[in-house]
C-alpha cells in the first residue's frame, strides 16, 4: 500500500511547517557539489553541513548540489534560507508523498519527480522521490536514498569538454530529468519480459499462480500509470517554454524527453490492455477446462449408471424372477449391456 | 442511501424559501466567535443568539464566526439580513444535500464543502456539509454538528503571533479549507489499510465475506469520488484567483491545496482500479476452486462407478453364470479391479 | 421501448409540416390563461379555442398560457400565426419525440424539456414532453397531458404579492423550469429507495427476481441519463445569459437550477455505478453458491461411492469367496467402512 | 465484413486515379434531371449520357442531376471536366468505402453520406453511399443503386409552389440530407422493435438463439455507430454556416437536421447500453439456471447415495450377518431409510 | 513483445549520441537516388557510400535519396553533417523504437512513420520504421529493411510526365506517406478476413483454438491501435499546413491522407469492438454448453439413482422380506420402476 498511498507528513500541521520524517531519521546526510564552467575543469566536493557549501561559488558557470537525505528538516531550512526558497517548496521536498509537479517561483523552478528503479530481486518496481531546484546558475537535487540513476551524468561532468559542460544549468537540469525518464524504459523492459513470460505460461499451463502474477502485474501497471501521467504534465509544462530559466536552445531537448514520456504512457496503456486481455483469456480457459472435466464425468456417469441399474435389477432376490432361470439369461444380459455400452460410447 | 442521495429540502417550495430541517430541530445551536488582528490578542466568545454577535467588531482585523447548527432557518435569516447574504446562498446552507460549490457574490464568496471524517467504530466514511462565507474582514462557517476538524486552527489563533494571525480573512478561509482537505488523507489512509487487509485475505482465504467487504469498499469509493471531483472544481476556481477577496499572496497556498485535491483524486481512482481488479481476482479464484472441486468429484466417480458396475454384475442371481463357479473367479476379478483402479489412479 | 425511442412524427413529411398525432386525437384540448402584474391581481381564465385567448392583454405585465394537448396541429398553427412562431418550432412542439433543447429565435426563446413523474403504482418513471415559449411579456407552455408539476406555481400566482408576481415573464419561465427539475429529485428519491431495498435483498437472499429488478433499474437509469444530459445543456445555455430575454437578475436563479441538474447527473451516474456493481456482486454470489452446492455433492459422492463399492464387492455371488465365510468378516468390514467414513468426514 | 470495412478502390494507385469498380460494372447508368425555378414549372428529363445533360440550363433557378451508378469512372470524368470538379472528389465518389465527410472547394461543396435502408426481409441494415455536390445553382447526387429515399422530394418538386421550389439549390441539398437522416429513424425504429422483442424473450425463455440475436444486434449497432458519428460531424460543419453556398435562412433548417443526428446518436448509444446490459442479464440467467440444475442433481444424489449404501450393505453375502436373521430387520431398515429420506427431504 | 515495446537504443547514453544497433550490424547498406524535374527525365543511381551521393545535384528539381539500413551510425553522421541535420533527429532515425512523430526544424521537416506489412505466412502484422526528411528540393527516406511499399512510386517516377514528376519534393513526400497509409488498408483487409472467419467458427464450432485466435487478434489490434493514433496526429499536423515546405496545392492531398487515417482508426476501433464482443459470445456459449452437459448428467442421475435404490432394496438378504415371496412381486416392481422411469422421462 505504501506504493499507492502515503499520507503527507504535513497533515495536521500548519502549512509550511517542516516535520522531519522520523522513520528515516537514522539515514545519514550526504552533500555532493559539482562546480564547472566553460573555462575550468569540473570541481567535485563532498560536505557534511550546509555551511560548507554555501554560498555557491559565483565563478563557476554551473553548480550542482546533490542532497542525499531530503528527510532532514533542519538541512532543508538552512538551504531554504540561504537561497530564499519558499516554505511550501521545502515542505514538498520533505514530504515524500508528493505526485510529480512543477512550480515556477520566478527566481527558480521547483520540480518534483519520481525516480523509478527496477528491483531485480523481488521483480518489482521501486520508487524514490527526487526534487530539483533550478536557479539561474545552479541546480539542487534532493533524494531520499543514495541509490540513483545519475552516474552517467557525473561521469560526463568529470570528463568535461562535452555538450553538457559547455551548456548552462538548464541543460544540466534537462540531463538529470532525461536520466530519470530513460530509466522508466528499463522498468518497462522488465515488465514487458514478465508479460511475455506470462503469456507463454497462459497458453501452456495456466494455474492459480498465473492469476497471482496477473494480479501483481496489474498492480505494478496501476502504480506506473499513476507516476507517469503527472510526469508528462510536468515535462509538457517545461517544454512549452514558459520559464525564462530554460533557454530556447534547450527546449528541443525537452521536447525529446516529452516524446519519451508519451512513448512511456503509450506502452503502459498497451501493457494494461494486454494484461486485462490476459485475465479474460485466463477466465475463459478455466471455464473451458471445467467444461472438459464435466464432460468426462457426464460421459462416465451416463454410460455406467444405466448399466448398473440392470445389474442391480438382476441382483434382486425375488422368489419368482423368470429371467434368472433362463439358460442363456446371463449371456443375453451381457450382450445387451455390451451393446448399450458400445452405442453410448460411439454416441459420445 | 442517505450518503449517496438526499433530496434537497427546498423541493416543492419557492426558491429562496428557508425550510428548517425538522429531523434535526432538537440539536442545539452554538455560535463561537474569534476576533483577532495584528496588534491585539485573539478574543474568543460563545453566544446563543445572533444578536450577541452582530454587528462584527470593526476593530478586529479578522472575525471568525462558527455556527454549529446550520439547520435552523431563523438563525440563517438573521445572519443573512445582518450581512446582506443572498437568499439562495442561505437556502444552500440550510440544505445539507448540496454538492461542493463556490459562488462569487462580489461582496463575499460563498463556498460549500464536504467535511469527511473516518468513523473508526463502523469502519466507514462519515460526511458533513460545511458552508463558508468569506467577506473582506470576516469568515463565517456553518456546520451541521459540533464535531469538526478545525481544532488545530483554533489552537493556532489562540497562540497568536504566527502566519495565520498575521494574515487576513482570506488566509483563515484557506486554513479552514486546508484542514478539511487534509482530513481526506486520513480517510484515504484508513481505506488504504482496508484494501491492503483485503488483498491479503484475497490470497490466503477468500470467502463470501470478502465479497461483502469488496462491495462496501466499492461503495465508499463511489461516495468519495462523488465528493472529491466537485471539491477539485471549487478549489481550482479559487486558485485561479478570480475573486479579489483572495489576495495574490494567498494564491500560492491555494495552489498547494489544489495539488492535494489532485493527489486525492489520483488516489481514489487508483483505489477504484485496485478494488475492481480484486473483484476480478475473486471471481477467478472462485472459478478456480470450483474447478478443483469438480476435478475431485470427477476422479472419484470415474474410478469407482465402472468398478462398481463389475461388482454389481457378479452380484446378479442368474441361475447359470459360469464365472461364479470358477475356483479363482473371485480372485481374478479382484485382480482385474485392482489393476483397473491402479491404472486409473496413475492416469489422473 | 416507447420510452427509449419514438420516431419523430415528421419522418417522411416536408419540414415544418404539422401532422396531428392520431393516437392522441381523442384527448381534449384545454387552454388556461393567467394574467398578472405589479399593480393588479392575477386573473385566471379557461378557454376552449385559441381565438378566446389572443391577442394577449397588453395591460398585463405577464401572461401565461398553458396548453394541455400539444398534439393538435390546428391549435398550434393558430397560435403560431398569432405570435409569429417559426414552423420548425411548432413542428417540434407537436412531435413528442424530441430531446430537450433550446433555440433562440430573438423575438422569443423556444425550450423543450422532459417532465418526469414517478408512477407509484408501477414503480417506474413516466415522462412527458413540455414545450415552453418565452416572449417578452408572455410564457406559453405546451403539455401532452393534464397531469403536471406546476400546481405550486399556480398557487403562488393566485396568492400574489411574492417574488414571482413582482418579476417578469423570464422569472416565471425560470420558476416553471425549476419545478420540472425539482421533480427529478422525487424520481431519484424513489429510485434510491429501490436501490437500497435491492441492496438489502442482494445480501440476504438473491434470486432470479433480484436479477429482474436490477435489469429494470438499469433501464430506468439509462432512460434518466438520456433525459438529464441534454437538460443540463439546455439550462447551461440559458444560464450563460446569451439571450436578452432573461434579465441579469434572473441569471443567478438559473445558475441555481443548473447546479441542481449537475447534482442530478452526479446522482444518476452514482446510481449507475452502484447498480452495475450490484450485478457483479450478484454474479459473484451466484458463483459462490454454486460452489457450495458442488462441494456438498462432491463430499457426499466422495464418501459414499467408494464405500458402496465395497458393499457391492461382498454382494457378489462367487462360489468361492473366503472372506464371506469368516466368522467376523461382516464386522471387520463394518469396522473398515466406519473408519473410512470417519476419516473422510474429518478430512472434509 | 463488407459492412464494416471495404478497402478503398484506389489503394495501390496514384491519387486521383479513377478506377471503375468492376464487380459493379454490369449495373446500368441512369441520369435524371430536374430543372425548376420561381417562375416556371419543374421540368424532368432522363438521359443516358452526360452530354445530354450538360451544360446546365442557366435559365433554371435550380438544377438537380441525379446519377444512379456512381461506379462508372468514365461518367464521373465527363461530369468532372464539365463542372471543373477536383479529381480527389471524383475519386471519393467512385470509391464506395468512404466515411461521411464534407469538403469545401469554394465553387462547390462536396458531401459524402451514408444512406441507410432497412432490409425487411433479412431484418438488417443496408447501407449505400450517396455523394452530393452543391454548386451555386445546381445539386448533383451520385448513388450506387436506384433504390433511394428521395421520392417524397421528387413529388414535392413535381407539385411545385411549395417552400422547396421557392428556395435555392441550398434548400434542395438540405431537403435531400434531411430525407437521408430521417430514414435513420426508420432503421432505429426497426432495431428498437428487435430489442423489445429480445427483451421479452430474455425474460420468458432465453436460449442459444437469444445469444445469436444479441450478437447480431450488437453488430448492427456497431455499424450504425460507425455511420452516425461522422454524419454528425458533417452536418455540424454545414450548420456552422462556414460556406457561403448555404444561405443564412437555410441554416435554421440545418440546425434542425443537426438536432436529429444528435437524437440518433443518443438513441444508438442508448440501444448499445441496453443490448450490452442484456448480455449481462443473459449470462446471469444462464448461471442461475445452471445453479438450479446443479441443486436438483445434488439433492437427488445426496438423498439416494447414502440410502443405496445401506441397501448395498445388507445385500452382502457374509455367512454371519446377525441383522439379516432378525424377524423385523427388514422393516427396521425400511423405517430407518424412510426416516432418513424424510428428514433429508425436509432439509432441502 | 518486440512489437509492443523496444527499449530506445539511447537509454544510458548522452542525448544525441548515435549508437549503432549491433544486432542489425550485419545487414548491408544500400543507397538509391532518384533525380527528376520538369524538363528532364528521371535519373536513377545506386551507391554504396554517402560520398557518392552528396552534395545533391542542384539542377534536379527533386532528389530522392532512399537509405536501406538506417541502423548504421556512421552513415547517418555523414548524411547529417552534409545536410546539417540536428543530432536528435539522427538519433531518432537510428532508434527504431520511436513512435510516429513529426518535427519542424525550419530548414527541413523530420517525419517518423511505421510502415505496416502483412506477413501472409504467419498471418500477422509486421512493422518497420520509416524516417523521412523533407527539404526544399529533396526527400530522404531511411528504412530498416529493403522490403517496402514504394515500388508504385518508383514506377511512376521512372515513367515520368505525370502529376508526381511535375510537382516538387513536398508532393513526393506526400506520395510516400500515402503509400504507407494505403498499405494499412491491406493489413486491415487481412485482419477483417480473420475476424469474419472467426465469427463463422464462433457460431459453428467454438473451441480452445478459437480462444487462442481471439487472443491473437486482440493483440494485433492493440498493436495497430498503438501505431495508428500517433500516425493521425502526425498527418493532422502536416495537413494544418504549418510548414512552408508543404505548398498550398499539396495540402488538399494531405487532407485526403488524413481522411484515410481517420477511416483506419474508425475501422480499428470497430474491429476492437467486434473482437471484444466475440469474447463475450464465446464465454456465453461455453457457459451455455456446460449447461447442456450438466442437464444431461442431471437427467440421467435423477432418473436412475432412485431406480437403482429400489433394485438395491430388493437385493438385500434379510431372512424375512415378505415382498420377495409374492408371486407377482418382481413384476409389480418392474411395473413400478417402468412407470417411474416413464414419468421422469416425460417430466424432463
Amino acid at each position: 500500500m505504501k506504493k499507492f498511498f502515503r499520507k503527507p507528513g504535513s497533515v495536521g500541521h500548519a502549512p509550511g511547517t517542516l516535520v522531519s520524517i522520523e522513520r528515516e531519521a537514522a539515514r545519514p546526510l550526504e552533500l555532493t557539489i559539482f562546480e564547472y564552467g566553460l573555462d575550468r575543469n569540473a570541481e567535485e566536493r563532498r560536505a557534511d553541513t550546509v555551511a560548507e557549501c554555501m554560498p555557491f561559488n559565483t565563478q563557476a558557470h554551473v553548480t550542482w548540489l546533490n542532497v542525499d537525505g531530503s528527510h532532514q528538516a533542519k538541512v532543508l531550512e538552512e538551504i531554504g534560507s540561504n537561497l530564499d526558497i519558499h516554505p511550501l517548496a521545502l515542505e514538498d521536498i520533505l514530504d515524500t508523498s508528493q505526485r510529480p509537479k512543477m512550480e515556477d517561483f520566478e527566481q527558480y523552478l521547483f520540480i518534483e519527480l519520481n525516480m523509478l528503479l527496477w528491483d531485480q530481486e523481488h521483480a518489482q518496481v521501486e520508487s524514490e522521490q527526487v526534487s530539483l531546484i533550478l536557479g539561474e546558475k545552479y541546480v539542487i537535487t534532493f533524494q531520499e536514498h543514495e541509490k540513483d540513476v545519475f552516474d552517467p551524468i557525473r561521469k560526463r561532468i568529470r570528463e568535461g569538454k562535452n555538450r553538457l559542460t559547455r551548456q548552462g544549468a538548464d541543460y544540466l537540469a534537462y540531463a538529470l530529468i532525461d536520466a530519470i525518464v530513460d530509466h522508466y524504459f528499463i522498468v518497462l523492459e522488465n515488465l514487458g519480459e514478465q508479460i511475455e513470460f506470462l503469456e507463454d505460461e497462459l497458453i501452456s499451463d495456466p494455474d492459480g499462480g498465473t492469476l497471482q502474477v496477473i494480479h501483481e502485474l496489474k498492480r505494478e501497471l496501476i502504480f506506473l500509470r499513476k507516476s507517469v501521467w503527472p510526469l508528462r504534465e510536468v515535462i509538457g509544462a517545461l517544454e512549452r517554454g514558459e520559464s525564462p530559466l530554460f533557454q530556447e536552445s534547450s527546449l528541443i531537448y525537452l521536447r525529446d524527453v516529452y516524446d519519451h514520456t508519451i512513448q512511456i504512457i503509450d506502452t503502459v496503456e498497451t501493457f494494461r490492455d494486454m494484461v486485462s486481455g490476459m485475465l479474460d483469456i485466463y477466465l475463459s480457459s478455466i471455464s473451458n477446462r471445467m467444461n472438459e472435466v464435466m464432460k468426462v464425468l457426464t460421459i462416465i456417469a451416463t454410460i455406467f449408471i444405466p448399466l448398473s441399474f440392470f445389474t442391480g435389477l438382476y441382483g434382486m432376490n425375488f422368489a419368482y424372477m423368470p429371467e434368472l432361470q433362463w439358460r442363456w439369461g446371463y449371456f443375453f444380459l451381457l450382450g445387451f449391456l455390451g451393446t448399450g455400452f458400445f452405442w453410448m460410447f460411439v454416441f459420445f
